[in-house]
């Protein structure tokens, strides 16, 4: 079986997760391109509409675009407003979706998108509200998608636990839950890139 | 079996689902405060803080809060930008989720929200990314916001399928789907109200 040497984008390649999908990616043979919103060859921001359109600009045609890039607003429920709530809708969400919408137009025949989303999609926690919004929008908008990309483009969700890496500054807050190391998590990326689904979401729990 | 009858805020009451809830929650012998945008004793934006918070001082302390309300934006992934997507996201998921987090501190002990998403949340058409996404995520809001919430108060959604009263409008869209009429969907938030879920969402399909 052949094993086509992919160009990648990845969005969010300096965090926990990114730098384990980056790691995995190219121990699998494949090209990263690495952006983040302060490090890597690209510069971008996932909520400005010229930024991210400027980065595809410099970069051409690729075969896969990853994200592990988005932030959400964790709190009380009995303190939140919109405003805050409006902070993950805008960054985790639409950021996103936004790479996603422009991505469709400058990736070459049969190629990905992979986003990210997490367990709290579907396992509530205290001042989690925001955030399982999100990952279900994101998801939502993955299902959808699925349906109407052209040309064999294909767009797929990983959906991790809490990291292990991340256990010290997050525990507290998944207490009882299972952390996964970012290099396992880091493979499901490489399943949505490298494997043939569309619409899916890979959970990592 | 006593029935006590509650003071009920609609918003989206001048909808056709609205008109159906409020028919529905007024036969079951509740008192019901109509809002909208256009119509109503109280007008109100969702996606304005200042229009919902001067709405919320005006009426007092209620049983429960509803919403028939949010728009959406429909068209095709391949023309689909940012701008338009965050249309649904600030209309009908973070005006409703707006609602919902004042309502928090407007309800009396025991009291309910209930929201409203659509089959859109799990059954993509063309065309239909930024209804399921937002579908998805203000159920994803309603989980876990049910978790957090103090005194009693409960939180749900209610999914209709399409509106038989809608299908000339939007039949197109809904091809093979199977309509339901405004009044049945309507049964399911006085199921919400009268009953005793919370973070569920009750799927009229």
């Amino acid at each position: 079986m052949t094993r086509p040497r992919k160009k990648i984008l990845l969005v969010g390649a300096g965090g926990t997760l990114g730098r384990a999908v980056d790691a995995c990616l190219r121990d699998a043979g494949h090209d990263v391109l690495r952006a983040g919103r302060n490090s890597g060859e690209h510069r971008v921001d996932l909520r400005d509409d010229a930024s991210v359109r400027a980065m595809f600009d410099g970069i051409g045609t690729v075969d896969a675009v990853v994200s592990t890039a988005g932030h959400v607003h964790f709190g009380p429920l009995a303190s939140m407003d919109a405003t805050q709530f409006d902070v993950g809708l805008q960054d985790k969400l639409l950021g996103q979706v936004r790479l996603a919408l422009m991505a469709q137009h400058h990736l070459a025949d049969g190629g990905s998108i992979t986003l990210t989303t997490g367990i709290l999609s579907e396992e509530p926690i205290a001042q989690g509200a925001n955030a399982m919004a999100v990952n279900a929008g994101v998801e939502g908008f993955v299902r959808a998608a699925a349906c109407e990309l052209p040309r064999g483009l294909r767009i797929n969700a990983v959906s991790p636990n809490v990291l292990t890496e991340a256990w010290t500054a997050y525990g507290d807050f998944f207490r009882g839950f299972e952390p996964v190391p970012a290099a396992r998590a880091a493979l499901a990326y490489q399943r949505s890139i490298d494997g043939v689904r569309s619409g899916h979401v890979y959970k990592v729990w």
